[in-house]
């Protein structure tokens, strides 16, 4: 996979994947963590930071190497999205 | 409750208590985490930020008036404090 996916955006050194995601409500919000976090204990790749609120989630992805965001973190944001239902920020 | 529980400190504007959490393994993170989701639950006061990594969680309580923090908030970092065991960041 060697573009971008929808709604995140590549960040400077070191080299990040960054998405914000807002939900409307708490149950939604808690809902999109904890399918989050059923994916890192399945993935074994952990979200560099995760950044929450009751109505919002920011989340960064590092690349695991010096070589910059490849297709390892392109495909975990691929997965995340899908865990959000497809909701725009 | 007057004082500032152990290990908080209390910030300016808006008003806020803050704690970081430190972990040995991203298995301590993630029990911490989800016993303060449950205590979210069961409270129904949500921290206004919560931030974390693999080994770390960040907590910002903000004053739910315009007094400052009051005995809610203390109340609340006191039982935050019980669920990680005591660990000191």
């Amino acid at each position: 996979m060697s573009e971008t996916p929808e709604g995140w955006e590549e960040r400077g050194k070191p080299a990040t994947l960054f998405r914000r995601f807002e939900f409307e409500r708490y149950a939604q919000t808690r809902d999109f963590l904890d399918a989050l976090a059923a994916l890192t204990k399945v993935s074994g790749i952990h979200p560099q930071n995760i950044n929450f609120g009751s109505k919002y989630v920011n989340l960064t992805l590092q690349a695991e190497t010096g070589e910059g965001v490849t297709g390892v973190e392109r495909e975990l944001a691929v997965q995340i999205n899908a865990l959000s239902g497809g909701r725009e920020a």
